[in-house]
């Protein structure tokens, strides 16, 4: 049988563009032994992907052009030769962008959807919600009282960044880049104060303002002239979790700025870049613990669900222009 | 009675000179019950001094226009008022630059100079030795077979680092300024490799073919290029530790350089500015296993004594000219 793919046609030099990208047909394999054959219900799309669509080494591998594009996906088991899996079973995996496809039992993760629904194995209680989660407690070590900065974080991952540090008692300031994100961050994640980056003229200075007792934490998911801004004010001993950085992932050239290093030696910063795979054995934990402040209603979170497998390099693309709020999902 | 010091000037705009120093005399005021009269021994100059020269907040306040300068100081009790010392006893403190001064009994530590010469406790058993001790180890936790590189590595901190490194079985790679450095670095403190980075046109490629595992732990004494060389050589899961930015110290503006963020965040590296009294409640631990190592021979140093109290500033400002071989100290 056939299945639609979406496959690299060619890198992209700066800003990726729907040309990127191309749709295809293949066959979908006949199962062997230990395998599954799955249909996609939702996948994820972001921002470290434009990562592995340049050549060269990074944490992971990069996408190969002419083959599939690969990610977080959510799918149900359709067949199965694997002792492990049952039709119906709903997965999680790093799987192709495939209508359907064939995958190895061992490389799938069974998720509960009677605890939360599919989709919230690709936000909250998936890859963004354990970046948040480890990036904030383990690099920055938050104590009650503290103030804890968050950039992009209207996104998936600062969102959930900044809901956490108020859990832990701390002072919390967003920075995103839009009045509706703005409202949403102090109305309905409870952020103390936000700054819209895209209309304050003095981001040194409105920090400043906003953290009169400078910044203990910093959780960095953008980079560039916003974080120099926050480095800035940054307080003695404080720490910075390197988690993104959005506004350098599409330079073609070696971005420049200031230098950073004397105002980290004097004040004694640490900075520490991540990844959440670094924390894969203690991912059961983390889940643990976003899924019972979920239900207590400690946490909340927003996903921007966009409908249609066909749309996936447009949803893509879509994150470099701030079309989403929190997390970036396409319905399949 | 009179004595001799040296105060501030004048504040430097990049480079100091001996213009930003004058001799003055002044009074030595009578003990006061606590007290003590001291008579300096040896006078300690440091690269990190120079940001005391500036105005504004850092980790130590800065010095005044038209007081004396203020650093490490071995001095001999010759009177006492304080029911601690007595005369003849030798003392370790932060000190004016003066040639006779009254202090606190409260502020001041009693050295050994039984255990090792007095003025070991200004260099490998003072500061600069637990500067490498803990930046190395409490940072770099450094693992048998890893790779260590240390810029300013002939420096006082620098080949203590190289050492310790060797002492834990790492491979160090040491750079240094000048070819005698380089000579030194390999025959006396045992570093396995090292680079002139004067003479060397290709300092990455030099680091990359020195360091074929890639670098595990950087111990920056410097900052800047040779910095950003080294961090193009970074291995996953490294460690920077921030000592020093010696080639940014009399930079006039904000000094600007590649962003290194992205480099540091796809690698998972910890990068953490330190000062050395960030562990002052472990300065006796340190110290004990700095003079053990030293007895068992596993630890050699190199100081360069200047004699007379009047060729303080010019020590002082030959540390920026890489006059010093080790610890520069200077004898009153």
């Amino acid at each position: 049988m056939k299945t639609q793919e979406i496959v690299l046609a060619s890198r992209p030099k700066g800003m990726p563009t729907k040309n990127n990208f191309e749709f295809r047909e293949s066959d979908v394999p006949s199962l062997k032994d230990g395998e599954v054959h799955l249909k996609g219900l939702y996948h994820s799309v972001d921002p470290y992907m434009r990562g592995r669509m340049n050549e060269g080494k990074s944490y992971v591998p990069p996408f190969k052009v002419g083959e599939p594009i690969e990610g977080a996906v959510i799918a149900e088991v359709v067949d199965s030769k694997s002792p492990n899996f049952k039709e119906g079973d709903k997965v999680q995996a790093r799987l192709p962008w495939k209508k359907e496809m064939v995958a190895k039992g061992e490389h799938l993760q069974k998720i509960d959807d009677s605890m939360a629904p599919a989709s919230y194995y690709l936000s909250i209680l998936g890859m963004t919600g354990l970046t948040a989660y480890f990036g904030l407690l383990d690099i920055g070590k938050p104590k009650p009282g503290e103030t804890v900065v968050v950039s992009g974080a209207a996104g998936a991952v600062g969102s959930v960044v900044g809901q956490i540090a108020k859990i832990k008692d701390c002072r919390v300031l967003g920075i995103a880049g839009s009045d509706a994100k703005i409202k949403m961050l102090k109305e309905k994640f409870g952020f103390d104060e936000a700054i819209n980056y895209k209309t304050n003229e003095d981001i040194k200075g409105a920090i400043a303002e906003a953290c009169p007792d400078k910044v203990d934490i910093y959780f960095d998911n953008v980079g560039g002239p916003i974080s120099d801004a926050v480095v800035a004010n940054i307080n003695f001993h404080a720490r910075i979790a390197l988690c993104g950085q959005i506004s350098l992932y599409n330079a073609t050239e070696t971005p420049k700025g200031p230098r950073l290093q004397p105002m980290l030696l004097t004040r004694s910063v640490l900075m520490q870049g991540f990844i959440v795979g670094n924390y894969s054995d203690r991912f059961p934990e983390g889940i643990k613990q976003l899924a019972e402040w979920v239900k207590e209603g400690k946490l909340t979170f927003e996903e921007t669900i966009v409908d249609g497998f066909d749309k996936l390099p447009e949803a893509f693309l879509g994150l470099f222009h701030g079309d989403n709020k929190g997390k970036m999902v396409v319905k399949a």
